[in-house]
Formats: C-alpha cells, structure tokens, sequence
C-alpha cells in the first residue's frame, strides 16, 4: 500500500493527515476507493452539542460521493444542521499479531478515515434514484425484479449525501515486528488471518419464488470472502445503465 | 435480545436512547458487554475544534471500563482536553436481509454505542498493568512468556481509560420483513448469513519456537468463529489473578 500511484489524489490537510506510522497511510482515490467498494457497515461520526457519536450504517459510493440511510441519518439530520461536518470510517479486521514482547503485538487491517459535510436528499426522485443505486450497487439488476416503492416510502427515508472533501486510507498486512531486546525470546510468533465469509443462504419460508439465488445474489455465494464479493458487486454496478 | 433482564441497567439519557426502531435496543450490562467482549476493533469518535473524528482501534474491557491505545489515543489526547467526551461504537454485520421490495432490504448486525469521558493513563505502573491486561485479555497467559515491556516502550504508550456513563445494545437478527404491497411478488427473498473466522496460522520465520500455537492462542484455533474465540478469551482473562 505504500507505493504512489497516479490516481488522483485527496490532498490531506492537517485533517486527514495520518501522525501515527505515516509510512501506513495513502491518499489517492485508487486505495480510498478500493477500501470503500470492499465494505457495506461504515461508522458515521457527527457531533451534537460538543457529543461525539459514531452510528454503524450501511453505506455506498458514487464517485466522490458517499451515501446512507437510517439511523445515523434520522439522528443526525433531526438534531444537526444541515453541512453538518462528518467523518466516515470504513474498515477491516484482517488479523491478529503475536510476537515476542507485548510492544510487538498488533493487529492487521485496512481503513478510510472520509471527511465531509453530510447533506439530506429531499428530492423525491433523487432520493429514489439514490435508494435504486443502493440495491443496484449491492445486487446489480435486483431492482427491476422489486416491487416498485411507493412515494409514501421514499417521504419515509432519510438519505444523506457527503461529498469526499479529504480522505486517507491506512493498511496493515505485515508480519510480527521485532525489536532488539526481543532476541533469545522464543513464544509462539505469527499471524492469525482473519477473514468475513458468507454462509449459506436461508431462504424466507413462505416468500419469493424460492430455489437458487438469483444471479443478482450471485456474489454472495456460500463461502464467498464478503469483501471480494462488495468488490465484484460494485465493479458490475458501475457498468449498470444509470437509474431514472 | 428484546428480553428484559435482571443485570444491571445503563440508564439511558437522551444521548444513548435509541430512536430508530427502539424494539430493537437494550440497556442492560449483559447485552452490552456480550457485545463489547466479543470484539476487539471499536470505532471511537471524539471531537477536535468541532470537527468529529472517527478512529478504528484495539480496545478491551474491565467491568465499565473501556481501554484503547495507539492512533485514537495520540490524535485524541494531543489535541483534546483531559475528560473529552467519546462515543466507542462496535459492530459486527451478521448478514444481508433481501426481501421483495427496496425498503424491506437491510442488514442483520449487532452494536454497541458507549459514552464516556476519555482520561490519559499516566502512571508508569498503572499503563504496564493495563497493556498486560490487554495480551492477557486477548492471549490469557502469554505475558508470562514475553520478554518484559521496558520503561521506554511504556512511556511511548498513550492509552486511554474510559468508563462508560450510557450505553445502549443494538441488534437485528430476524429474517426478511414484509410489506401487504409485496404480495405477489416473486423474487428471491432470504438472508445471506455472513461469519468471521479465522484463517489458518502463519507462524513468523526465524522467530519464536515455531511448532503449532501455544495454549494461549488455542481460541484462535483455524476455523474459529472470531466473535466465539474472543468471548471465550475474554471469559478466560476474567478467571486470571490481576496483573500487578
């Protein structure tokens, strides 16, 4: 993750800008994005009278855009102004480091830190062409199968809009640091990868057409790594026609 | 998780009450520290001149209490007063929810949201017990196998002590919801179970004794569940004698 490359970059001001172990940390839009088409669960911070909170909520990506619905927005956008400032974080678990001193021990991960100002969509047909992109962005082609959402559902939805003003993405993925006292020090030392698979499928007693998923689930095969298949089903999104 | 239990009760103000679907909250010790005990990557939000941030790091627990260290701990407690106020959220995406309809789409998860004020541990004796609570809490045993922490490397420490003033306990784990409008339609409608485990152990070349993991690191045995294994490590580390 430390080589430059030639995307175009999020510039960090003191903001985004990664102090501890810089030498872990990217800003350009190739690493940020591939962390946040890798993911579904971001944690949206925002303040309300000086109290920081951090929402769990799924989330997606269009360009510099990031979008989510529900309950971080529902609190956030009841109590906030609007261009509220956020920070979006997405990131991985992907293993635990043993090594000979407890100074060692780390764990291995990816992240994006996302800053911005949220915005609430209050466009009816922006907030269903947004809600269309969600599914499609998840399950590419699934939308044409729903049934289609009612006027009434989309007034029901809150749907917040953060353009990417700065952003960092920081990796782990090494093996066991040492340092020079730690010689002659022989615990067991290594790594314990850790991955998100998914399991197998439970239809809903009752509903759908049952059988095999549809191939619009189709990245969510049994055993599939959950961020290889966000990454697929994102890829085949960006190829879908746009939403009206 | 919608039982009322008889443990203790994180009375909730209006910072930790749950307002998007309160069906699904609880405020008790118990759900609260199932969750908590069963992960070891939080997201902690703080404020700097108005502006929220949200760091990934390690965090661990003792009885109310929440300790991290690293990146939070140094951006946080460089910038922001002693007692800044945090909120310390953890999450686990437990599956994918597609039903018959957009609105119906949704996730199956668990979190917690925590608040507390965060406090700079200073005292030398005070951090090298927390940090050995730390590998204890995750490894129970193996600080007796590492070489000591120095003085130095305990002062390169920040970590951070929170104790939790409110907490609310989130779950949503059924399977697809229904709209009377969705009848008749035909899609695949089920839930994709998503699961962390751990991957097979990549012991470090040239260090440590090599051979398969001690009895420390048997809760992440290849093909463990990650949230069992750091239950059941955080169960073991509760039967320890206290570090000193």
């Amino acid at each position: 993750m430390n080589a430059i490359t030639d995307t175009p970059a999020f510039t960090p001001s003191s903001r985004a800008k990664v102090r501890r172990r810089p030498q872990r940390a990217r800003y350009d839009e190739k690493a940020v994005f591939e962390i946040l088409d890798a993911g579904v669960m971001a944690h949206v911070g925002y303040v309300i009278d000086g109290q920081p909170f951090v929402t769990p909520t799924a989330y997606w990506r269009e360009g510099r855009k990031l979008y989510w619905h529900g309950a971080a927005a529902s609190r956030m956008l009841a109590t906030v102004a609007e261009s509220a400032p956020v920070c979006v974080t997405v990131s991985f678990l992907d293993g635990f480091v043993v090594g000979r001193s407890g100074i060692v021990h780390s764990l291995n991960y990816r992240s994006v830190m996302a800053f911005g100002r949220a915005r609430l969509l209050t466009d009816p047909a922006a907030k269903r062409a947004a809600m269309d992109d969600f599914i499609d962005r998840l399950y590419a082609g699934r939308r044409l199968q729903l049934r289609p959402t009612t006027e009434a559902e989309i007034a029901s939805i809150a749907l917040v809009e953060m353009e990417i003003e700065e952003a960092s993405a920081k990796q782990r993925d090494g093996g066991v640091g040492e340092k020079p006292a730690d010689e002659g020090w022989a615990p067991w030392s290594g790594v314990f990868p850790v991955e998100t698979r998914i399991g197998a499928p439970r239809p809903e007693p009752g509903m759908g057409a049952g059988g095999a998923p549809t191939p619009d689930l189709a990245p969510y095969a049994e055993g599939a790594r959950l961020d290889a298949a966000l990454t697929s089903a994102a890829a085949t999104a960006q190829g879908l026609p746009v939403s009206t």
